[in-house]
């Protein structure tokens, strides 16, 4: 429905594999100085000195966390790398490198791995991330993006999950629940495409959320800014299943119990109105939606004056000792126990 | 064909997401001294003081890199962690860490997955090293592994591709073809098995060969005998795609010629007495079978004396100019270039 569906098409079988992944790398250009050896050998090399080193890995499969209908191949290889910085981000650290692999089917040409390759060259660049590695190889049906991310951090730097105290703040960074509204404008305008194919969707009034479903950023921009703010985190983690299960994983690993705050769950206005158009409940697409890669971290009360005129970060809540339990104290103040989700992916 | 059918079968819609890391994980040991944090943040944390750290990263695809009909779900968990655990050992490294991610259709149940991580834990074990993360997701239809191996090594033992200089001696360790006929035989059998379901295949004659396919092993061990024989490879490179796929690659990158000697090249009684079965020549099996997961390394001809006796290493050819290009000295003592093959993963 977005893809232009004229572009030229060369067959993957007519590359050698090397040859393949030469072209699809040749424009990656080494700048981490932990980078000592790039694509081209066995492994990877790479030197931290005495510096903490982060991993962290996710795939992203079609027809489960993308439809190719509405991702273009350029904002998916964008996104796959995305969504892996978010995870070292949320550790304290600095994204150094990354490794990419795609399985990929017959149905796609050259063009559409280049396009993919060309979102992660976009990726790599604006967050400084070198690609080292992967591995391009075939599959009986769809496309699938296995990104395996490494970052570096010093060792007094590191914010684990498990440090939060009672009587922490709950801080979040940018705002919640746009990415799950932007997926449920895009779902719409597919089902209308399938009616009449000629009709070309109007997003305009959804840019933002449709963005945030697209194109996520993470949020690099914060480890950045709570480091010049002097404030470390007592725990943090990224918010990639929705609000609701970050807090309890927060909650479980540290002991502790949390109040969080209804009223001050940050929500953009295209949020508010998108939900009001298709009659959901903004508090829970912010709960349960998932892939806001935002940050959501716990502070010392005496950093509170620190961060509170900073227009990126929200206090959303109170950390509690582990018996007062984990609490939704809605607008109404009445309290709401937060409980933990089913595995949507493998309900059917 | 071999696997018992009768199996208990617990839905994985049944197990929230983290629920099922918990349990598939909860046997995993922390071993080594580089693990800070293993699995259970939004990353592992590692440290390596200053030595560097080698990544690889693989995919495993079903229907593509392997056939659940006649590959036990253990041995994947296990091939899946080796043929990375290879490409560490082929940078002189030791390997220390990986992660695994898994993405798996609704078909199979828990106790599928539950040994396809018996598989991966036992690989672990036997070679020393932590699974400090990962992704399980669910796929639309097969079974996908993806696996990031980490490892370290002193700066001054590592070995790239692109070290041999002409006048260096060419070695292999153990046997090449075993893995591409062990191969052939479990396809014979998958016809045999379609036509009559009840005819038990007689693998006995072939135990070494179907081993080298199903469950093949990294060599760890070749890297620790070139340390105590004190033998620093010039080059090295882990043999997945073929004996002449890797001689092209350590040329081309390192700038030299090659004479490979078609009466030195290492094969079992079993590959030659099978290749006779099957009518195919067994020097192209070695040459193009794969899989083999053998080490190939060149070494200066004063180290020499130190490997000869050893019955784990074959020396197999000897390194020339450029100019002198790259071949296949024949037991009829004609030269015959050695060039490079399509991929035959994108072919129909």
């Amino acid at each position: 429905m977005i893809e232009d569906k004229n572009q030229q098409r060369t067959q993957l079988s007519d590359l050698g594999e090397f040859g393949l992944i030469d072209h699809l790398t040749k424009n990656f250009k080494v700048k981490q100085t932990s980078t000592i050896k790039s694509i081209g050998d066995d492994a990877a090399v790479l030197n931290f000195k005495n510096n903490n080193v982060v991993v962290s890995t996710d795939l992203l499969v079609e027809g489960v966390h993308f439809d190719l209908s509405y991702m273009p191949l350029k904002h998916l290889g964008y996104k796959a790398v995305i969504v892996n910085l978010s995870d070292i981000y949320a550790m304290n650290a600095t994204a150094t490198q990354v490794t990419v692999s795609i399985a990929v089917s017959n149905r796609f040409p050259l063009e559409a791995l280049e396009a993919v390759y060309a979102g992660i060259e976009t990726a790599a660049k604006i967050y400084n991330v070198d690609v080292v590695g992967g591995d391009t190889t075939s599959s009986k049906t769809g496309l699938l993006i296995s990104v395996t991310a490494i970052g570096e951090v010093e060792p007094s730097n590191e914010v684990y999950r498990n440090g939060a105290k009672p009587n922490d703040l709950l801080v979040v960074s940018g705002d919640l629940g746009g990415a799950y509204m932007g997926l449920q404008v895009l779902e719409r305008e597919k089902e209308v495409y399938k009616v009449n194919p000629n009709n070309q969707p109007d997003l305009e009034p959804y840019t933002y959320i449709v963005e945030r479903q697209l194109k996520p950023e993470a949020r690099k921009d914060v480890v950045k800014l709570l480091s010049d703010l002097k404030v470390k985190p007592t725990a943090m983690i990224d918010v990639s299943d929705g609000l609701s299960s970050e807090i309890l994983h927060l909650c479980k690993q540290s002991n502790v119990g949390c109040d969080l705050y209804e009223n001050k769950i940050p929500l953009d206005p295209q949020v508010i109105s998108t939900c009001e158009e298709f009659n959901i409940d903004s508090t829970t697409v912010a709960l349960n939606g998932g892939e806001d890669y935002e940050l959501l971290f716990t502070i010392s009360q005496e950093d509170y004056p620190k961060i509170k005129a900073n227009p990126s970060l929200t206090v959303i809540g109170f950390m509690r000792e582990k018996e007062a339990g984990v609490h939704l104290v809605t607008r109404a103040e009445t309290k709401v126990e937060i409980k933990a989700q089913g595995w949507k992916n493998f309900n059917a």
